[in-house]
């Protein structure tokens, strides 16, 4: 029995390469690349080819690029000027055994796949993907906190909002680095182990309290919770840092007015990290491949 | 008894601007700002003046920029066109109890100091504020190492050269933000310290062996003691970042022959936290006005 796994992959940006690279590590993968034709990086052991000419009914897999397609099956293709399109009619090319990679998932791609009998897994939603992309995303924050202040993590008051999966990396990083972590949240069991990690919890309803001696402010939770009310006693040497999905949670317009720097800081694995973001990704997808054998 | 100390501080750079403020904050401070005079930021209580209005028999203490003087007494004015030099007759007209402060000093500074028969205090030179600084020292490092790579410092094999005052704080750091860490020194001393920090101690002279895993090297030695032989079996991808005072201990020049990227990044505090640098000059000169009180 042949148990090589014949993988496309549609598309992508710099953290792919990474990924394609360590997908090439593995003997029983063989890798075909469409929409990397700009790339003058040479991978060993992986096919460049066209849309055209990717055997569909022999693929074991098909890794699409983070964002997904567009609502009309669209791909961006950061290394390539070609358009690549999905359609139902490919999908149902496929054999019914055949995973599709995502990081994230619209109306159209999970219609679509399902359609064609087929199962999607958009990564950005499993929880070890989050995990493990929350270190980079960290050491990304942390850039910004020391990039944008006249002072050190080092003594500063930090509050952290949410103690999720990026919230409570957050929290112990900040922390390590001798800074005073403050955490919100509205969960009795995230307040518990805020102070089981040696921080100083407190419910989310009484943020107004906190800011007024808060030098950094972090944001991961997705729903408006840095309101006019928390930022209006902010010092003016603060700084807001929204790592919550769009659109945020932080009153924009209002820090802007009240002249509080506040930045919505979004895909920081793939700015600080491409190379460790592309790991994860690769070794997510492998050990899924291993397991759906 | 009048306990008011009238100090005067002439030129400086961001980071005095800080230390102004703080010793501001003492009722018992007068304070005469030199060298200042483009400065558009006011200060409460504090008095801009003129090399020649200032009433040097009345001063207790004279705050020198951090590079002390010239060879010929002249001072760096950020904040002013104008000239200050420093000769050994100003100094004489200073009273004997009066304190002369610097951040570094050179053959003219302390002599003409000594001639004067006055104390100089080169607070760079001081364990304390070696160790203070120390704190914003390794936060522009992890900016570096941030912003220099496309991997996280979680995961990374990391090399620490020196176990001293900034080497300390750089190694705990990072070990904080979950990177492996290993310690290189001759010392069995600092051996024994890195080895109960959890780290990994080596002989310094062993370096060579533990290059070709490093994915960043941090050199707190000032002595040539990453050389060629140590370069050569590095990754591409790995990062050299030196904090040793000039000329550094790295052979930048092989380093650059070898397509390793090496930085030699100098008085990151000024640069990362020029407040919190200020606060730490603050509090150790109201410290030792204090002590000699």
């Amino acid at each position: 029995m042949n148990t090589s796994k014949s993988i496309a992959v549609l598309g992508g940006d710099a953290r792919y390469l990474q990924m394609i690279k360590n997908l090439a590590t593995y003997q029983t993968t063989d890798i075909h690349l469409v929409g990397f034709d700009q790339l003058n990086q040479g991978f060993t052991e992986v096919k460049q080819v066209d849309m055209d000419d990717l055997d569909a009914a022999k693929l074991d897999a098909v890794i699409l690029p983070i964002p997904g397609t567009d609502d009309k099956g669209n791909i961006e293709t950061v290394f390539s000027d070609t358009n690549i399109q999905i359609t139902v009619e490919w999908l149902k090319q496929l054999p019914k055994h055949c995973l599709i990679f995502s990081g994230i998932t619209n109306d159209f791609l999970t219609n679509s796949v399902k359609e064609a009998g087929l199962r999607l897994f958009p990564l950005m939603d499993r929880n070890d993907v989050a995990i493990y992309n929350s270190i980079p995303t960290v050491e990304g924050t942390i850039m910004i906190a020391i990039e944008h202040t006249d002072f050190t993590i080092h003594s500063s008051n930090i509050i952290v909002l949410g103690l999720g999966r990026v919230g409570m990396s957050t929290a112990s990083k900040f922390a390590g680095l001798g800074a005073k972590v403050f955490v919100g949240s509205r969960s009795n069991e995230d307040l518990a182990r805020a102070k089981e990690m040696g921080l100083t919890p407190f419910h989310i309803s009484e943020l107004p309290s906190y800011t007024p001696n808060c030098d950094i402010l972090i944001n991961t939770v997705p729903a408006l919770v840095v309101t006019d009310e928390t930022i209006k006693p902010m010092k003016s040497h603060a700084l807001i840092i929204d790592l919550a999905s769009k659109p945020g949670g932080t009153d924009f317009d209002y820090a802007k007015k009240r002249g509080i720097t506040a930045l919505h800081s979004l895909g920081l694995p793939g700015i600080v990290a491409p190379k460790t973001a592309g790991e994860i990704l690769g070794n997510v997808i492998a050990q899924i491949l291993k397991e759906q054998q």
